[in-house]
């Protein structure tokens, strides 16, 4: 069964998220209710690889006054008028002192910008350029009622156990206040994911999920947990921006793609791209922007994980403004998203497993096994069976099939070799498993 | 001395060749009358491989007559008119019941087809397509006397030995009833290439003969043999089709050239292609078409063992039918692809020997061996010598020769630095064994 | 304090050098003036590799004279005018016995042709066509005053000690005639790289620098310290014809990038002609042409060893000839040469020299170290600090740097996924290595 992600769309949207704090903790607890979560925390000061956790923040209120003693900015309203991580302040200033303060963008006039200043402390308003520039001359009043405590950084994980220990990460990030694409399309499309994993009847990897704070979240996480998984970590997803216009999917590859040693993953996603370029498209690495694999992906973890999206970055005008809203995201192109990139997962999970051909040697006598024909004419040349005018194609892939299983390779090399998706060769595998003329052998044992 | 193949041809045309019988063996005996062949036989009933030995098939006459009692079909006038490995039967029935024992060809109204069926029971007669269609309704007289008994599959060796034990292995099948191209051109060619290599003043591989039923017998082959040669096989080469009207030859690659780890006879063929485009062409391998290769590259044994055809299945209609004649093979082409076939495998015997320069240290001074002009002026920097005015070429190949003769290359991958056939080396590599600055080293010593 | 190198060609290039003999110790003993040079000597007879040191040769007088008695070739005059290794002749002779003993170009009317026969006695002169056309019947008085002494053969070294023993080899010939750019060019070249690479504040490797008489010269080098530093010769470079009007340096590669297994500095001259492909231009190995990297690429040595040169052989129709001379050659473009090729090394000297990030685990955090924005709005993505609007060209840099210095590859290779010269990144290195967030490893270490 799966949930209503519209339904928790607008539970999450209207929270203050940040990267601590109280809308954090909201967050995670709503997803909580859908999957078994774990929350953990790391206490503020404490040493988090290069980083340190900093203090929690909090709003009480936030308002910016008009001379008239009208409301220009209330956080009320939208919490995106207050910069992240704004510092308290009362007091009054005049426009031109007070303009330092505000930010707008003159290309998107009727959108709210998000800024943030998590790291050097100060203060700000965020409201429509069409607005800021009606200001009037005069003396503003501003009230900002912020908190800063010693607290925590919170980040949820959730395993979904398989044969094997070996671990599949798949991530998200919750930090965004109030943004639809860039924010809640991650998390809800991870819980649909988790949904779909969940419900199969058997899956070889172990799948982790974790939802934290961007950056931070997952710096914390690795720094508590990096050391426990990096040996066991196989491949795995960040998922970011998965609504929007666009119709493919689109995968940034993992840094060992980028170094040119791709990963199992890295190929998959590759490999999928080539098959049906219509639907996915590919970015290389980078680590100059991005978000969580930058962590995952730095050169002491190295981690084999690519991230998944739909509409990023630089194809989006509204990206880190109130315009990323839910009409914007759709929430059926996240569910869309999220059911393909299950699908793409199950194909993964027979990564690191070749195939083998119990009988290799000479051609295994398929006709009394009811899979080739028993006679041999000039006019029954097209068949693969007696019945079956089909352009031989089961029977050639079956040919095929049987003389490239030979324990060194895998499902994906056969299906290239063959000229097919890997999907496509599924039922004739499991034919021949069923008969018991093929074997799965994990590479290595 | 050769064998005159178009009297040969004439022998061996008219009898009823099947998987085993008589047929067979009455083959192989006329063969042996030309090389030295050990004849085997693995009896009915035997387990080889995935398969069974069935019991031999002998037919002792097969006729169809019409309801006034005309000869429709007389196995004595054509015996392609029974159906291979047809069980015997006496009877009468009426034409619409007769139909589905009956085959023929629209496109090629006017040949016999050639059907087999050696593991399904049943009976039938090939007719032309013309004639069936003339058939009147009534009642025909089947009278098909054909015994099945307990005997063997046979098949034929015979060895050249060279200077080492390893093997490589020319086969080619006997096992259909009066066919040209795509049945005695295979063993035609195989004893004119036999003939060839006997006669060479030295032969570094042992080369083994092999002609057998296709399919059953070099399963049969491979279940008596195939634990001793897998190690010896070094390359080898399935003689098939090598008559009709195209000019080039064509090598079908092995499996392991499709599994992109080329063998050396592999590479050779890839070599002549690329050098010789109008006189070769390439195949890639296929499990699912084809000849014996397809047991020899079965992925238990994956032997490096190609196949070469000059006319194919796919590029004459007549394939499998009375139209395979010895016109349309012609005695001509298969000896000419049999002398190409065999100058092949003489450069192929240099496989696996590097070739060592034995002054690697500095230039070797040429003058003093009269390999170079002793006097240098601007007038004379095209001439490989003194006296020879020859734009240097002879000259440049030797510098080159000794410089890439370091004992970690062969004949093949200097002719490639040097940017010519390996054959037009020949007289250059002479010049230096004969001088003493080139030896030749076995790979691996 | 570099050397006037005008003046050392002036005195240079009257001598009347040879393979052995006094003009060749007077021009290395010119050279030691301006650098430590230690001379060695082979005495004749001596076996060298394959070759034996030939006896010294020295040139008395040399005259050709007319039957009226005019003087037709006098040594003193130009050197070019005796055969080089000329056996000594008094005698008289009519000009068509003559004839055989005169060399002239048809092509360069006025030109002497150099003509040398060091292993075949024999004499001869050279004279520009248009004066020997113009020659006229009768006595010809032949007067050769050469002698042959037992002597030696000379070549001389001097070392630039780096932090490491690996040595990179510069090395060019002495052995011509007055001649320009296939001569003086090359010794004049590496006497300012020699001065270049002195003055550096920190050289890694140990540069040996060797002049010797071309060929005999290197194999005597070879024959004598070959064995001490063929496993401790890291590249190397053969310095030849730097001067003429070609814009372009071209560098012809080793034995070892010619095999398909280019050494570092092969890859370094390929990656300078990549980047820069208007300044270099590669030319790929060959045995059959060229000057000491033959002997030092030879087989036995096959030492990864670059030619250097700007207009080489067959780009001048005045090689080996007396039009070879200062005005064709420019010392200019001599010392250009040399500028350019000092900086290659330079580049080439971090040569095996991983780099590594020693905050490997995560990003660092660069706000707190003063490289990054500190507030994050729509509105400075464009930035790499708060102040620098530079669309992040260097922040991006920086970034991929750290990401790529994992401890598995060089400033080459960094380079090359940075997308820009590995000069380019100097500055970036140094601000990160003067934080300690980089640092530099020996490969192998």
């Amino acid at each position: 069964m799966t949930s209503d992600l519209s339904t928790l769309f607008d539970r999450l949207f209207p929270l203050c998220r940040s990267i601590t704090g109280p809308g954090l903790r909201e967050s995670l607890a709503i997803f909580a209710e859908h999957m078994p979560l774990e929350i953990h925390g790391v206490a503020s000061g404490t040493k988090v690889l290069d980083w340190t956790v900093p203090q929690e923040w909090s709003v009480q209120s936030a308002r910016l006054l008009g001379p008239d003693g009208a409301v220009i900015c209330d956080f009320a309203d939208h919490n995106l008028h207050l910069v992240n991580y704004s510092q308290p302040y009362q007091g009054k200033m005049q426009l031109e002192e007070l303009q330092k303060h505000l930010h707008s963008l003159p290309h998107l006039p009727d959108a709210i910008p998000y800024v943030t200043s998590y790291y050097n402390p100060l203060w700000g308003f965020c409201l429509p350029h069409r607005q800021r520039m009606a200001l009037e001359d005069g003396e503003y009043t501003i009230d900002i009622q912020t908190t800063f405590t010693d607290g925590e950084v919170n980040f949820a994980t959730c395993d979904l156990p398989g044969e094997s220990d070996e671990i599949v990460l798949i991530s998200s990030y919750l930090c965004h206040p109030s943004m639809a694409n860039n924010e809640l399309s991650g998390p809800l499309g991870l819980l649909r994911m988790y949904e779909h994993l969940r419900d199969l009847p058997r899956r070889h990897f172990t799948y982790r999920f974790l939802l934290c704070p961007e950056t931070l979240g997952s710096i914390a996480y690795l720094s508590r947990f990096g050391d426990e998984v990096k040996d066991k970590i196989r491949g795995g997803m960040v998922l970011t921006c998965l609504g929007g216009h666009r119709e493919s999917l689109s995968f940034k590859l993992s840094r060992q793609d980028w170094l040119d040693a791709p990963s199992p993953i890295d190929n998959l996603a590759r490999k999928f791209a080539d098959l049906y370029p219509d639907r996915f498209d590919l970015r290389p690495f980078t680590p100059t922007s991005g978000s969580d694999e930058r962590q995952f992906c730095s050169p002491g973890f190295n981690f084999p994980i690519i991230q998944a999206a739909r509409t990023v970055y630089g194809q989006f005008v509204e990206y880190h403004t109130s315009g990323d809203d839910k009409r914007f995201m759709r929430i059926e192109q996240v569910e869309r998203a999220a059911d393909v990139l299950a699908e793409f997962m199950q194909v993964f999970d027979y990564e690191g497993q070749n195939l083998r051909n119990t009988q290799p040697f000479g051609e295994p006598q398929l006709g009394r096994r009811g899979l080739y024909p028993t006679m041999n004419s000039p006019m029954n040349r097209g068949n693969s069976s007696d019945n079956a005018v089909d352009q031989r194609q089961t029977l050639n892939r079956l040919l095929m099939f049987l003389s490239l299983a030979d324990g060194q390779r895998g499902l994906n090399q056969i299906a290239d070799k063959i000229g097919c998706g890997p999907d496509a060769l599924l039922p004739i595998l499991a034919e021949l498993q069923k008969q018991n003329i093929i074997v799965t052998e994990k590479i290595g044992d």
